[in-house]
């Protein structure tokens, strides 16, 4: 077996990985990152973001070539015209898309080889919150569903195991579930 | 003013807005939803997320001509590729997207007319938590920032006010800043 083939596993660079865990172990200010969307609305439930420029380890990243715009919509049923997923479908992927990239990580790690990874997401919502016809529910989803499947070159338990410590570092799952401080502030 | 005029407006046909908020007040079970999301592993960190089918108002809603199509990633220094924006700005867009949707809903309904709404979020992440070398910090954002500009026919304070009455009706600032059940099964 190559030496590339060894060091890249999963898609995942993992002389790479373990340099920058050194890195930020010997100097954890390196840690200190800031993610930035701008967002403009357009008409009705379209709205768009727009995501570009970041800091990380120190300074701002330039490293992107473009921007990346995302559209946000309703559906017919939600009085909009499906110009996009809506906000709620896309915190759903935000979390799917965490854990599977937190679970891939792991596994290259930890020298397990992943062939498949999917997932299926459900989130039951009352929209009388959101509505505003009711204080008894609330707004957004009661609960969450995540499905996975995963297939590798490791026992079903090991696979199990990586998925638990997926959960145990995802940015976004950290969030989901413990909640986050948000300040808004207003120029009217 | 046509009749047309006065019934859209920000967008929003108002008409068919407080026809649904009637038609859910006088059956509550109308407003069970569950919206969901498949995502498939690609390689690395990139991963896919498909968007299409959800439950509504009584029915499966088959309402959405084709799915939604949307990529994840990470930049060059998380280990990434640039495939798409990372799962915590998606984060971020979820959160602006749903404000800024609720803003334009509340003031259609309360007969403000808006110009402009725009947002930029910065969320605040030390990586040393998801990166698994610190327990100290946790592993998503220590807190998010929202900047609001919003200019419309309503005095400042009337917009300011429409902000907060989006904030109590969105449902994903209400999921990011009280957090959501996560329930997690694995098929390995």
């Amino acid at each position: 077996m190559s030496t590339t083939l060894e060091r890249i596993r999963n898609g995942v660079d993992t002389d790479t990985l373990f340099a920058t865990l050194d890195a930020v172990e010997a100097q954890p200010e390196l840690g200190t990152f800031q993610f930035r969307v701008t967002n403009r609305w357009i008409d009705g439930a379209h709205n768009r973001s727009t995501i570009k420029d970041f800091y990380a380890a120190g300074g701002e990243d330039t490293s992107r070539a473009g921007a990346f715009d995302l559209d946000a919509g309703e559906p017919a049923i939600l009085i909009g015209s499906d110009t996009g997923p809506n906000p709620a479908e896309y915190l759903l992927h935000a979390l799917a898309a965490c854990l599977t990239t937190s679970l891939v990580y792991v596994a290259a790690a930890r020298r397990v080889r992943l062939t498949r990874v999917e997932s299926r997401l459900e989130g039951d919502m009352d929209v009388r919150g959101a509505l505003g016809l009711s204080d008894e529910v609330r707004n957004g989803f009661e609960q969450i569903r995540v499905s996975f499947v995963v297939e590798g070159d490791a026992p079903p338990e090991k696979l199990r195991e990586l998925v638990e410590r997926a959960k145990a570092r995802s940015a976004v799952y950290d969030m989901v579930t413990n909640g986050v401080a948000v300040h808004v502030g207003v120029d009217a």
